[in-house]
């Protein structure tokens, strides 16, 4: 049996800065409808083909005039015009209006092409069926949005990069675009190796354990926009496991090995990876706990992580990780976690050069304030991020945070 | 045409308030699989079908041994153990270990059914094929996990209303948990009236607009957990809006209408909502800008929204109010929207008595400050909210904002 084995550790910054140096993501595109497009990533910069509106519409309910024919009107003084009748919603006018005439309309009617001002309901009022009295003048361009005014044909209505958000897809539908080139979400392939694992629907044999770190991993890689890819469990045999790994990682984008926790799958994992492609394996060992034994590479312009077979380390390292591989792929920086500013119930120890992450429950004291309240467990297993709220970031040169400290904490 | 709406608005959260007391939510299960259940929110209890770990396992790579036969034993006094071979990863051991005895086990390995303890490999040394050196005693207990430590047979694992993370995927797969009962997501229908309005697919006679509303209200239903359901365009005429809203009601939990903005689709939209149901409209016009001629209703135990035709307007009441009534359903209060300090640019005015929401872009100062500055439109129309990052609130009864002043921005 190998020795346990001893690494100079990386901090997990430094890390992220490795594959940046070596990974130039160059991601394909891929045509979506604008309708299902919510928080998907432009591929390109996107330009109006139409001006909004595309015509000059009311923004009242009013009366459509040439404001030079109401100059000077006012209560004691009023306009008198001649009305053309009312504009049906979503039709163009049949007529223009001559000098000294009106056209009943609605807010966002078409304005008849001498109309240059809208007199609001208030500033009017009937006289006989075909006449009105203007109370108040308008002048040319009142309540009037002009064709483009809200977007010039040829606009750039958005930049490449560029996350859709709700109001987006409305305003690319506004101009009449219902397709998008998105950026395809990055495959993350998920491979774990272990004899000792079975996949979760199988029944168990004495000595075998569920395999839950490639459906922890595929939920944290949906969260943060990439498709995930499982690609099943190697035996723990270096041929099986080599295999399966370089079949998985000609069909993903970004490659996640959670070795088995048996020494010699963790050894092979180095080997495996080193055999899917230059550079191979940039640095064995990140300063953090739990997660050290991490692997960080890059094989043929892909990256890829060998994670520790722990799921409570898996998932804690790859989320440190990851978001930052899908966010460099898709050109955008990862959204930072969401904290909550908690105080400390306990003393918290930690050993400076190694940034620790320590699972907390939150719970609310009687004066309303937070308390974090660290979730101890020796087995290290997924219950003590279940029972968790959140994590407590204790960074590499602290010894740690005292009892009542308040501190940062992210929510997972 | 009838004269302009008069009405007494309603602060929103008194608005929420309304939806509360008149709407006790019931929402239906559904079996979906676990390993698709991010984000689902549990209809039930889940209790561990079984314990974990199922078997007594070792936390370290070493010897599992009595730990009574290693008591007193140190670097210069080793307690001498037959070696009983080494157990394969995934195997349960196919002999007990007698007194005297020890077997070569994994990390995660499962313990002999005599062995009590495992020392670390660096804490034992090989003599010979058969025969190690003990050189530091082990407690019984010492590097072992007891079978149940992680959960009991029959524990709770996750209580219901609870949303699942990844690390809740892992846990509940972890215990043989491949299905789960969720709450169906809210379905969130949505329908758009007014003569002027085509779909965005369609092209586009003279005087018509595409209707956007039901894709930026289905995007913002969908990223708040919601199912959203279009239901398309009702013509400005009483009776067909009246069917194609019954119609919908039946289909959906949650409905929102958003009127076209010709006077007489404004008009229609109370009488249309009043003919689904009993209570009917509970309050017309909300304390808030945009979004002040809002229709609040609860119709045979639906909450049904009047919005306003105008899209920015529409989306802006729709994300204060929807969020709340999906969380209601689901059981959960909605996340707070994120937020950010910012300096104001400019001076904000606002009548107190009103909740208005700015929509401003922001900027990143040569002093690394972050600054607000409105996006001020007349046209009002959805290119003011594709141009913002955020939204400033100017609470109720605040008559606005000082240049210079920090506020939060809600991101949108």
């Amino acid at each position: 049996m190998p020795s346990p084995e001893f690494f100079q550790v990386l901090p997990v910054a430094d890390a992220l800065a490795l594959f940046d140096q070596h990974w130039q993501p160059q991601p394909p595109a891929e045509t979506i409808a604008t309708a299902s497009a919510l928080d998907r990533i432009l591929a390109a910069d996107v330009h109006s083909p139409e001006q909004v509106p595309a015509f000059r519409k009311s923004t009242v309910d009013g009366y459509a005039v040439r404001g030079s024919d109401t100059f000077g009107a006012s209560q004691s003084l009023p306009a008198f015009l001649r009305l053309r009748g009312e504009l049906r919603m979503g039709e163009a006018p049949r007529d223009d209006i001559d000098a000294g005439e009106a056209l009943l309309i609605h807010t966002g009617g078409m304005l008849p092409a001498s109309a240059d001002a809208v007199v609001m309901l208030e500033h009017a009022q009937t006289i006989n069926e075909g006449e009105i009295e203007i109370l108040r003048a308008a002048a040319p361009g009142e309540n009037v949005i002009q064709a483009g005014e809200d977007v010039a044909a040829g606009a750039l209505v958005l930049p490449r990069r560029h996350r859709l958000r709700p109001q987006d897809i409305g305003g690319l539908l506004a101009v009449g675009i219902h397709e998008v080139e998105a950026l395809s979400r990055p495959r993350v392939g998920i491979l774990s190796c272990g004899d000792e694992l079975a996949p979760p629907e199988a029944s168990l044999r004495p000595g075998m354990v569920r395999d839950i770190n490639a459906y922890t991993l595929s939920a944290l890689a949906e969260k943060h926009g990439a498709a995930p890819l499982r690609l099943g469990i190697a035996a723990d045999a270096i041929e099986d496991y080599r295999q399966r790994a370089q079949a998985g990682f000609a069909a993903c984008d970004i490659l996640l090995l959670s070795a088995g926790s048996s020494v010699s799958a963790r050894d092979y994992t180095r080997d495996v990876i080193n055999g899917l492609g230059e550079p191979g394996v940039l640095q064995h060992g990140l300063a953090t706990k739990p997660g050290k034994p991490t692997i960080i590479a890059v094989c043929e312009k892909k990256p890829v992580i060998g994670l520790p077979g722990n799921p409570v380390s898996a998932l804690l390292v790859a989320r440190q990780l990851l978001p930052h591989l899908i966010g460099r792929y898709l050109g955008r920086r990862p959204e930072p976690p969401a904290t909550k500013k908690a105080r400390l119930s306990q003393r918290v120890a930690s050993v400076t050069g190694r940034e620790d992450w320590l699972p907390v429950k939150l719970t609310r004291a009687d004066d309303g304030e937070t308390l974090a309240q660290p979730v101890f467990g020796k087995s290290n297993l997924i219950f003590t991020l279940i029972d968790a709220d959140g994590l407590l970031r204790v960074p590499l040169n602290t010894g740690g945070y005292e009892s009542g400290s308040i501190v940062d904490i992210e929510r997972i």
